[in-house]
C-alpha cells in the first residue's frame, strides 16, 4: 500500500469509502481514472460537484431534487391522502417502477440503528409528522426495509403517528414472486403463512 | 431512470464507466455522493483531479509517478539485467507484495486484442524494445495474465525481442498454492502435468 503515490492512495481511499467498493475494487477505480483522457476526468469530477451544488431535498418530502418542490410533490395528478414512508431515495425509484403506486412519500434519510449511533432526531422524522396535522393524509404506509432497523424504525414511527388519529399501515412479508419454497427461509415463510390471502 | 434529476442520472453514469461498478452499484455511489457533507464531496473531486494532473507515466517503466521516474526505475538497489512485463500498474503492487523480486518492470498498458481493436502500437512496445538497446537487460521477463490476450502479447513481444539477444521468460503456469487438485481445472493440470519440477 505504501508503495503507492500520494495522488493514488488518496484517490483509492476516496473511492473505498462507498457502499460495496472494498480495497480492490477502489484500487481498480483509481486506475481506470488515471487512465481516462484528462477532459473525461474533469467530466467525472464536475459531475460530483454538481449534483452535490445543484440538487438539495424537496422542501416536502425530503427526496432530492433541483426545484424547490419535487416531480412527486409538485404534480396534481398524485393522492394526498397517502404518504409511503422510505429509508433512502433509492426507494422512490423501485416504486415508482412498479407503476402502481399514485401517493406520496417521504424518504427518513436513513433508519434508528443503536448499533450505529443513529437515534430518531437525526432522521426526517419531525418532518413527516409535520406533514400529518392538517388532515390530508389518511394513511401512512411504512415501506422500511425487512430488517432489524427497519422494523424498529416503523414501529417507532407508528406509536408516534397512530395519536394522530392517521392509519399506519406496512408492506405485507411473504414469498417473493417467481421464488421457490425450498429456499425460503423459515422466518419469510411463517410470515407468509400467518398472513395468507383467502383465494 | 427518467425519474432521476440530470446532475443525478449524470453522476450515476460517470460511476457506471467504471470496471465491475453496474448500474445499481454506480446509484448507490451516486446517492452517497449526495448524502455526503459538501466538504467531502469536494475532496473527492479533488483526489480525482489531483491524480489526473499530479500522477503520469514514468520515463522509463511507464509505471504511474509523480516524479520523472519512478521509485522502482531510480533506486539503485534494484537489478536492472530483469525486466518483468506487465499489463498494468496493479500488477506491479502484486509483484512487490511478494517482495521476491528485485529486477526492473515495464507496464504495457493493455494486451493485444484484435477483438476489441487493440493492436500492439497502442500499447508501450517501443519504449519496451528501447530499453533493449544498450546490452544491460539479460532477460525480460512476460508477467501478462495467463488469458487469450495475455499469452499473445507474450509471444508477441518474445518474437521481437529473441532477435536482440535478450533472453525471453514467462511465468509459470501450474496449480496455485493451497488450492485442490479437485477444482483445478483441465488446462491447468495438464500445464502443472508438464511443467512439473523434479523433486
Amino acid at each position: 500500500m505504501g508503495n503507492n503515490a500520494e495522488p493514488l492512495e488518496r484517490l483509492i481511499e476516496q473511492f473505498n469509502q462507498f457502499p460495496g467498493v472494498g480495497r480492490k475494487g477502489a484500487t481498480r477505480m483509481a486506475y481506470q481514472v488515471l487512465s481516462m483522457q484528462p477532459a473525461q476526468a474533469m467530466e467525472l469530477a464536475k459531475a460530483i460537484q454538481d449534483a452535490h451544488t445543484r440538487l438539495h431535498r424537496c422542501r416536502i418530502c425530503m427526496n432530492y431534487t433541483e426545484q424547490d418542490t419535487c416531480k412527486v410533490c409538485s404534480s396534481a395528478k398524485r393522492d394526498r391522502s397517502m404518504i409511503c414512508v422510505v429509508e433512502s431515495p433509492r426507494d422512490i425509484v423501485s416504486f415508482e417502477r412498479t407503476r402502481e403506486y399514485n401517493g406520496m412519500y417521504h424518504v427518513l434519510h436513513g433508519l434508528i440503528s443503536p448499533m450505529d449511533g443513529v437515534t430518531a432526531d437525526q432522521l426526517c422524522v419531525k418532518e413527516l409528522l409535520a406533514r400529518l396535522t392538517d388532515g390530508t393524509v389518511q394513511e401512512v404506509i411504512m415501506a422500511t426495509n425487512p430488517t432489524v432497523e427497519g422494523e424498529a424504525t416503523a414501529m417507532y414511527l407508528a406509536k408516534l403517528i397512530k395519536p394522530l388519529g392517521v392509519r399506519v399501515s406496512r408492506l405485507a412479508y411473504g414469498l417473493p414472486v417467481g421464488s421457490s419454497l425450498e429456499y425460503a427461509d423459515e422466518t419469510t415463510l411463517f410470515r407468509a403463512f400467518t398472513g395468507r390471502d383467502e383465494l
